[in-house]
């Protein structure tokens, strides 16, 4: 009820600010019998951890994962599992000039609305260290997913500013997004995107994109027809991560100017199986997948931790300027491509569970 | 489970196919003490009815709501609210033709992969029919959140296929909403639409568009910090509507390419309280409302249902051609400004009662 | 959260007060293909309502239930079921001497404290009439346990005051139950448990009793380890039923005195299955079904509402007297037997879907 | 969905087997503001630790609670709780002759049926160390409760085999409770209890018993009419503990051989308020609660683990003994106490949160 579950019978608890402890989460109704490691987990968290490229923040973060129940010998045994990264300890006094003024476009102000108390130690639960929880378990569905269903997800970086990638999403993996470190597989275009966060950077500013998420093999007949429908989820899940403004899937955006004797997808035979012609509904059809390839598209803003000198106000309202030192990400997307892989494999993972439970396989 | 409900604390949940029985939904969680009453609601649900204007379908539904407990004396009690919509009775014969193939686009194909069994009347739970249950225990959600907290919701028509209304989403009243058939407040790009939607249903072809929703005076501090973010479920809440493909709030898709110095909206004393000097963030600020406006839009793909000829394939995968007759809506925008409405209150509703909850007022 | 609900996975909502409406339950979550009629649900329905025999309330209810969705052709599609009973219109009046004062041991008292407001019809929301869904929603889940899994659900009443049954509860078969009217198997003790429900009528009194329930065939490993135990869902299930004070499962109450090596139930090989040679566990073991038949007791305590004069206040806090006029049980429980017979079906419904989920079958 | 989790809005998701990693739960949902630390919370845990006195297992267990999320200098912060603690590390041979046959009564069998797989060691999930993560949740809700509610939880033994205390639960207090190593505030039949728990561990036994639970000061008006009745969730609550095999609240089991007449609960005013005569009701009527004292019993079976020489089978079907050596507890019930509050205190604070989302305080 207080937001820090994700998922019905996959179902995920997260905890943890930033500081002073631990963060991660509970994995409760995972399947029996996955065989699953620390280390295979680590590998999907060490695409999101910040230090990994000359574009994302120096900063060093404890991200060693822990698998601390839930798994014996090597496999799941259906009880809950407990992920966990311990924190660094932070001195306290560094984050004491930010206890009084309201960083612009952070949650401090809305958290202090909503509790009236806040740590404020690097920016406490609404912190991008939130995320690791998600990859981590991400990892696991991802894991089951792939071995038992076939499944293949890939994310990648479209967008970076106003420089678009051309690749074709039907083509891409996995290996291709790894290719370089802004996670885009159109070389050209990430070249240019990498320049272009260099400069942001360099500037103390940062730089909003689009990450475009796909997801292959997945069975047709999951998803549920009102409103858990897949695509309402998959969107629900892709806001819910930080700085993301915008969700569309298929057409999207794009397809309104669209006419419906367009728009739609013709069905035709394909050896045993009935497959669409086109595919301008991105895989689901009346929210349930159809077999087809599921794409959508993520909107970052550009993160709200800049450099530059900004205006604010104090907790007692007076006007102030604030003026950040310290390392921060210019351009949040690569780091994001994991966070939207282990998104997308939750929500397909909790549907296939809910799919089994009513129609029992 | 099986994607019926939606809510959290303020909880509905929705039956009804097309045909043959009834629709509506159990509203669950709903405060004591709401004078609300079947005129009301009805007043609401004709705005989405088909037939009130020469763009929708001239189909009449028996749209009627009952309200059948958990009103006493004009008030509600808290107890679970069933509000009913009896459907007109069909010859069962008139959907035979549908029994055997799938309509492009439709959730026919779907919904069988999924259950193996579907009601083939009128699209049976995947018909539109099923958002008046939406409607009347949004108008329920509605009253409460004017009188109680002084919010305002509007939504309208922003974007037919190309055409773009220019309206100052600031200044849009629900009556400029109502003052013609298309629901667009611009009336230079209301007229433009209507002819586009006339021309489309000569054609016998249908199209797309986009909704703006606006909610004004929502609290600051409503939201869930982690996955039930209020931008979040806003999402989740449009995206489960029929037809939708896409969600972006604030500066959207639009706000990419912006810079974080240019995005980040600074805080600023007015009077006692804290504003924002610009609202880029549209409302919510790490998914928590900031007390300034919500704004949103919804991607409407056009409607699956034309009458021009299609090609398609039988349950037996032979392919056939599929040319609908009968009545159906051009362009599904206007009948879905009530939708949009709700939902947003169905989500803002549940957020206040929720932060009640963890919070005390 | 408003506690109308009941179930994860095969989930049902019930609405209704006991006037000016209807009552009834909308079913999600219930898989496709289950073959119901609403022949078949009258038929468990009829067991439960007034006026069926000699010992119970000679008040007519309209208890024609109606299926007014997810049904197609005759068979469940997988869409929520929406079952529905229309209430006989009363004339408000009748309730008015009824508005101002608390009735002894009835609800209208802490409804009051809880809402600030009630329908004082009928006890409203709090009326027995309530039950009504449960055994509609119960006769659906017992068709699917019956004619899939093979699961037997027989539950009888065992004492009436201080008269109680000797039967075999092994032994006990839905016919022996059914052959008198106070659903006693044991015919002896039937028969003294009559003449007293019918001396405590003439006294205008009323009298308590427990009721034994017994579910045979239950495959083992159904029930969730922690929280969702089988044996605690199934005491949350009776203990919601009107007039019950009490649940115990195997050797419950009666165990405490035993020592662990009695208590203990051994293992031992019949064929190739492994069963328990005594089973004092009644069915579950560390709160999984053990394949063992699961038995329990639910204690009812003597309805509330009598014909004898009672001392009270009024809503002012004025002493005043109440002598109630018109018709009312004597004893709940033989009616009571359908709807333990449903509770259990829901839950050990539920629990094979929760099953299901996580483990594929 | 996988019964790991408990309550709705005060919402603890448990995890951790009896050895290998941790043990604890996230508390999600609980209100900002409550001052608490670690050494409260090990106060509490204290009382159900093994070894604490000559009667419970002189096993000793790292029972040291770390808070590593969800407060900040000293008061909880409203976003979700980490409590955990460290297990000691096993040797895995030492449990290597437990993985290939069944303990009677335990779990062991269950589990294998349900996940086909199972953690052998110290009985995995199923342990008695589980409530450790109860016991912790709990402490924050009684903290809470005691401070803003004036709410006072106290339960203790009331029986041990067939020894029963005559105490008044009406005067007992915490003190009282915790004056003997059985706590049972009865000082003769606590000393009689003493000696028989001491017999039975000598004979390598084990016996079972009753523990009353007390709460006072609930405000009048919590609970939830219908499924989620307070006296409901308390019996599923009290129903989850391991051992527990049943569950009666006010007049309970003995209440059934009552009258109405007699049974039924005057209402008088006393002072201002509106109190009741008598209490046979145990604190809720219709399921909320009455502002009268809440009371109910809890039945323990004794517990599995014996020393005495049993029969049972091996994973093969094939016919053994099983001689248990080891340290084990003969009687549960002194270190279940605090359990039993614990868990009161669960229920009582997630209805009062609830009860504050839909009524507003």
């Amino acid at each position: 009820m207080a937001g820090n579950s994700f998922g019905q019978l996959f179902r995920i608890t997260t905890f943890g600010e930033s500081h002073g402890g631990a963060v991660g989460c509970v994995v409760d109704g995972c399947p029996p019998h996955i065989a699953i490691t620390e280390e295979e987990i680590q590998k999907e968290l060490d695409r999101r951890k910040p230090g990994q490229s000359a574009l994302t923040s120096p900063r060093k973060e404890a991200d060693r994962i822990h698998i601390l129940s839930g798994v014996f010998e090597g496999k799941t045994t259906g009880t809950p599992i407990l992920l966990l990264a311990h924190n660094e300890d932070m001195r306290p006094e560094d984050y004491d000039h930010l206890k009084h003024l309201y960083r612009p476009s952070h949650a401090d102000f809305t958290y202090e609305a909503k509790y009236g108390i806040r740590d404020p130690r690097g920016s406490g639960r609404a912190s991008a260290r939130e995320t690791l929880a998600r990859v981590a378990a991400g990892a696991v569905a991802q894991k089951f997913l792939r071995e038992n269903l076939g499944i293949e997800i890939v994310s990648y970086v479209e967008q970076v500013g106003d420089i678009v990638s051309t690749s074709d999403m039907n083509a891409v993996t996995r290996a291709d997004v790894e290719r370089n470190i802004i996670r885009c597989p159109d070389e050209r275009a990430a070249k240019n995107m990498i320049a272009l966060v260099e400069k942001v950077r360099e500037e103390g500013d940062s730089v909003g994109g689009v990450i475009r998420g796909v997801i292959r093999g997945v069975p047709k007949g999951l998803g549920e027809p009102v409103f858990d429908k897949l695509s309402a989820d998959l969107g629900k899940a892709m806001l819910s991560i930080n700085a993301v403004k915008g969700f569309d899937i298929g057409s999207g955006f794009g397809g309104v100017g669209m006419k419906g004797s367009e728009h739609n997808d013709p069905f035709m035979a394909k050896g045993k199986t009935v497959r669409t012609a086109t595919n301008y509904a991105g895989g689901t059809i009346g929210g349930i997948s159809s077999g087809e390839t599921i794409y959508f598209r993520v909107a970052f803003k550009p993160v709200s931790t800049i450099r530059k000198k900004q205006q604010t106000v104090t907790k007692q309202g007076v006007a102030t300027e604030l003026e950040a030192t310290g390392r921060h990400d210019p351009c949040v997307l690569p780091r994001a491509v994991p966070i939207v892989d282990a998104m997308s494999a939750l929500v397909i993972m909790d549907h296939y569970l809910r799919h089994r439970a009513q129609n029992g396989s």
